[in-house]
């Protein structure tokens, strides 16, 4: 078993659906990375900030569910990320209400020193220039995974391209793949990405499922068909947190074991949609994902016969 | 082996797509079902009407890919069924330009004698009640099939409501899935559909791959990822001409077999796209098809253990 490094905003969340809506409830990118991964019993550690007003219930929660929080710098007289937003009846588009940096806005990360030597580091969406300074801290990591998104494309160009050469694989979703190239065939998309660096490109299309490209093979997971759709928060970043997750646990990173590990990403980002927030992750058991991904096998796997 | 009964258009169609334009050229859901089933070698039967501009060597094209075009009217004072539209950059929507009935105006379909004991019937999209008078000369079909379209839903609901009761599986897409039942998500859409009559419902994303569902079980099939999407023009009804040229070569209508039927059906339909019109058909090849079965299990099959 491999060491997993996570590094994302820990958060708070205010979300409307068309199911109903939350006040602030815990969120961010790590948060539900570190949930993602917890079924695998990894050895984790949180790289993220939060402010003095962060209930220290949630800091337990995390701790318990199996993630190190040495990492995780308190502000004591700073805020915690906000962000809040409002979904519309599709799930698919979103609009974001507020989004307050606070402490975010001056984040620092540093690994602690017992996980430099982390095998697995899971980029999760900030600013390139936090993620490089994570990549550059790290002594010898096997497999990097960045999570990005369009508001770097826009305001980050070159910092992102920097930090995209250095990574293994880059997950994104479908408008950014086609942002990020210029190309509207995804499959064209990942092959250009592929130039940019990075040896695997994992293109996530929501309620339409995952695509992983490397340069000779792809290979498509799709979402769990669910009677509803709660609340998408962090469907994404559960994803990866599955997938990295699983991969850590494993410690073998070719693409054979990478279709496992989307399957299991896919399976825990269906749990994370069916409740709000990360209602759907903290409850959760292994014999949940055990059963579910099962339900994934039956969903996927044929028997076909050439004539 | 049993016999294959396909009912639908037999068309002109001109296209517009970004990456070129045609002239009128050979279209129609009974076309491109016919072509699609080919493969199989299923003792086939096409039911549909052409007028006298019909051009004698695409009559020959479909009998030599092994449809029986008896039942293939030919009005000689009448002018074919001619359809044009041209499709946005993203290829999912398109505008309809034109649409002349012409012969199809006063289509009365007649199952010859020889077919009216077929096992397995493919409704295309037609006035659905042109599809219940097919099922209504069979003798004892195991597996009727029926596509239809949102056109029929707002201009004749209650025939189509009858035709649905009296079919095995529907195939349909993913808005108009959801029009037909006002549910947004497609597994209450399809449960709903189920309470119509249809023990099977095969769902259509398009670009994002089908879904296949029973009252106990639902099955993904994917699109295959492709370099470049050049023409959808037929590209469900190939899905159907393929599911259900698979499903009367095998004589096995169970919803397992319906899984190889589904993957038949999209490798079809990838080789659909691939090129204008009919051409990727046309010239089609069994090992083409074989080939890209292989690549379809390399898409989806995975090997997970569970912890």
């Amino acid at each position: 078993m491999s060491k997993l490094v996570i590094v994302g905003t820990v958060a708070f969340d205010a979300i409307e659906t068309p199911f109903g809506r939350t006040d602030k409830i815990l969120g961010g990118a790590a948060t539900y990375i570190s949930l993602a991964a917890s079924p695998f019993e990894v050895d984790s550690a949180i790289i993220s900030v939060v402010g003095g007003d962060f209930p220290s219930e949630y800091l337990q929660m995390l701790k318990t569910k199996g993630s190190d929080i040495s990492g995780l710098e308190v502000v004591k007289n700073g805020k915690t990320f906000f962000w809040s937003g409002k979904y519309h009846y599709d799930m698919n588009s979103r609009d974001t209400l507020v989004t307050e940096l606070n402490v975010l806005a001056d984040f620092k990360p540093v690994v602690p020193e017992s996980y430099k030597d982390a095998e697995v580091v899971m980029l999760g969406n900030l600013h390139p220039g936090v993620q490089l300074s994570v990549i550059e801290q790290m002594t010898s990591p096997k497999l990097v995974m960045l999570d990005t998104m369009n508001f770097w494309m826009d305001n980050a160009w070159d910092e992102l391209m920097v930090v995209i050469r250095k990574v293994n694989v880059l997950v994104i979703n479908d408008e950014e793949a086609r942002q990020l190239t210029g190309e509207y065939s995804l499959v064209m998309a990942a092959l250009k990405i592929m130039e940019m660096g990075p040896k695997f490109v994992v293109i996530k299309k929501g309620e339409h499922g995952a695509l992983l490209f490397d340069e000779n093979d792809v290979f498509f997971a799709p979402a769990m068909p669910l009677k509803a759709v709660f609340d998408p928060t962090g469907a994404g970043d559960t994803f990866a947190g599955g997938f990295t997750g699983y991969l850590a646990k494993t410690g073998d990173y070719s693409f054979a074991n990478m279709k496992n590990a989307i399957i299991n990403g896919s399976a825990m980002a269906s749990f994370c949609v069916e409740k709000f927030g990360t209602e759907g992750l903290v409850d959760l058991e292994r014999s949940d994902l055990n059963k579910r991904l099962i339900q994934f096998k039956n969903l996927t796997q044929f028997d076909i016969e050439l004539a």
